[in-house]
């Protein structure tokens, strides 16, 4: 059987980049934040081969910020995070789970604080404008929450500051990991961070000139001829080589930050008042996480997509669950992430994973793999 | 350029019945709710035939249930919706536009009242639990609020009552419009409802049992042999004849119910406590909205799928946009539906559109087409 195609409708929206993503040969796509993300150009191998030696341009318009201005958006953002906010100063970029009152993750943007009173939460898949809009409405906050028209383009891979020095000169290089500063291209300043969805290293350009769109990638696109520049995406097999969690896959509101092994960013020591603030104590005090995201190493030299949840088994019992799994051709086995019971999520645990093309048997490690 | 493949993983959630609709030979799928929705078997126009003519069964699983329980949830329920819920009774679906504080639309679902204190929405594609949840959690209100494990399973087109008729029983004729009743199916009753999202008529099964779910489409398959019975899927042609509007893509929240058609399903003259009220009486006040949705019979005998909002066009000055367009065999010209500006909505006003293939010239026309 043929993959079936994705249909696309205005609701699907596509991006200012889409006409250059659809020049560059995509070849698969998934839809987030109701918004087309690409997921393949060459093949997930060949995409895999080359972010890793040259250098990519990605089109992550589907980050989506969700802007909270106003008197009360600290008080509006510190109550949806877990983090302490009083850390988060302007120019750094700040990671930070999103809770619930039970403590379950509702997303796990970055967020940026562009003023004292406004902020950009650049999100993973779910509408996290309802959910502070929400909030905001049942408090009465003084606050507007909304979409801006933003859209991040990813450079990424051991080249991107090459070629981003060449673009944007040679002060980006200085910019440091999860900071940002501005830029400027065709007389607009734009909001530059030394951030991205892989491990090779790169930036993300906040496109808030939907005019400049185009042309940035186009001039982006040809400085890096001498670079070897391909189109690229958020890679599978990178991605979980690195542990990079993708919230919806390995993350969901079934979930709370210490089973996604996020403690270091809920603040229960400082005195930020988060809504999941109770129920992540009562967690901590009891022991903590009964669960947590492991890696696990299976045998086998492919691996099929990850479209259900593959069930762990040690003697026939379920001890966990796979959610995202993919052939390495580093580690020459297949790379997987896990949500696995306490009793057997020790590095060097043995397991078997029950997969569509039969009983797999797999090792439990540290993540991230590499 | 072959059309991208859909990249699945376990985010873009398979459903209890994505092994039957894969064995049909699903062609093309959408991502809605974060879940997989088909929309092609055949061919949009074949299946167009097939759904006018004899009985279809649709997987729209992704038409995700928002269940909202407990002693505050009618209150948090009528907060939600302009729509009088004094009305609503048991056993009565009822479409009700969601809106915020400043009118906007947030989603549109059909609202079941299974009991006083417990409610199911029945939604088109936005995150309306994280809404439900944020206003309740800055209200303190006393509800529980998530997403149960619930399938819905349409049965459509004019064969559809006598098919359910030899699966569930002949009472089922019996039910009138957008109202439910409980059937049984292998000892479990179903609530199934008159009522699915084409013109053709037919019923929704909510599918509760996920063990029952691939049990029930195989008896409903093996007895729809006898009325030639297809694999299908809201259609596209079919849907903007008859004018179901598409959340996300006709209506987004960047409009209100008025400017969507939905006039009487805002109950200003109830006593009904919403929280967008205020901002409604105003613009029903200030001589009600300025663009509303209407439909556009366009010259052409094919149309590429809208996937940018196409400019509605009179003297140089855009008057509205496209959201949704198809060939219509029925009319032999191209259905579209658009927001057009006051000042050009009257019937048998004539614009020109901007698509992908060239200007068109169309007239404004009535909703429904048919």
């Amino acid at each position: 059987m043929t993959n079936p195609v994705l249909s696309v409708s205005s609701r699907t929206r596509r991006t200012h980049f889409t006409p250059r993503v659809e020049a560059c040969g995509v070849k698969g796509y998934t839809v987030y934040n109701h918004m087309l993300l690409a997921t393949v150009f060459r093949s997930v191998e060949e995409d895999y081969e080359h972010l890793k030696k040259h250098v990519q341009i990605w089109d992550v318009s589907c980050e989506r910020q969700v802007e909270i201005t106003g008197p009360d958006a600290y008080r509006l953002v510190q109550m949806m995070t877990c983090r302490d906010l009083s850390k988060a100063v302007h120019g750094q970029c700040f990671y930070a789970p999103l809770v619930d009152e039970s403590g379950a993750m509702i997303n796990d943007p970055i967020i940026l604080k562009l003023a004292d009173d406004r902020f950009w939460l650049s999100i993973a898949d779910s509408d996290v404008k309802l959910w502070a809009k929400g909030i905001a409405t049942g408090l009465g906050l003084d606050v507007s929450v909304f979409e801006p028209d933003v859209s991040p383009l990813a450079i990424q891979g051991p080249k991107a500051d090459d070629l981003m020095a060449e673009v944007f000169g040679e002060d980006i290089r200085s910019v440091r990991f999860f900071r940002y500063a501005y830029f400027d291209f065709q007389g607009h300043p734009f909001l530059i961070a030394r951030s991205g969805w892989s491990k090779q290293g790169g930036f993300e350009i906040y496109v808030d000139r939907p005019d400049l769109a185009l042309p940035l990638w186009d001039a982006i696109w040809e400085a890096g001829q001498a670079y070897n520049i391909g189109p690229g995406c958020p890679n599978l097999i990178e991605r979980i080589e690195g542990s990079l969690f993708s919230y919806g896959n390995d993350m969901t509101d079934e979930h709370n930050p210490f089973e996604c092994g996020l403690d270091k960013y809920v603040s229960l020591s400082s005195d930020a008042d988060f809504m999941g603030r109770k129920a992540l104590e009562d967690i901590a005090d009891n022991g903590g996480p009964t669960r947590k995201l492991r890696g696990l190493l299976m045998e086998g030299n492919s691996c099929p997509p990850c479209v259900d949840r593959w069930p762990v088994i040690v003697s026939d019992a379920v001890v966990g669950t796979v959610s995202s799994a993919a052939y390495s051709p580093y580690f020459e086995a297949v790379v997987a992430i896990a949500m696995v019971d306490k009793a057997h999520w020790d590095v060097g645990s043995k397991v078997t994973v029950d997969t569509p093309i039969g009983i797999r048997s797999a090792t439990v490690c540290d993540l991230p793999f590499v």
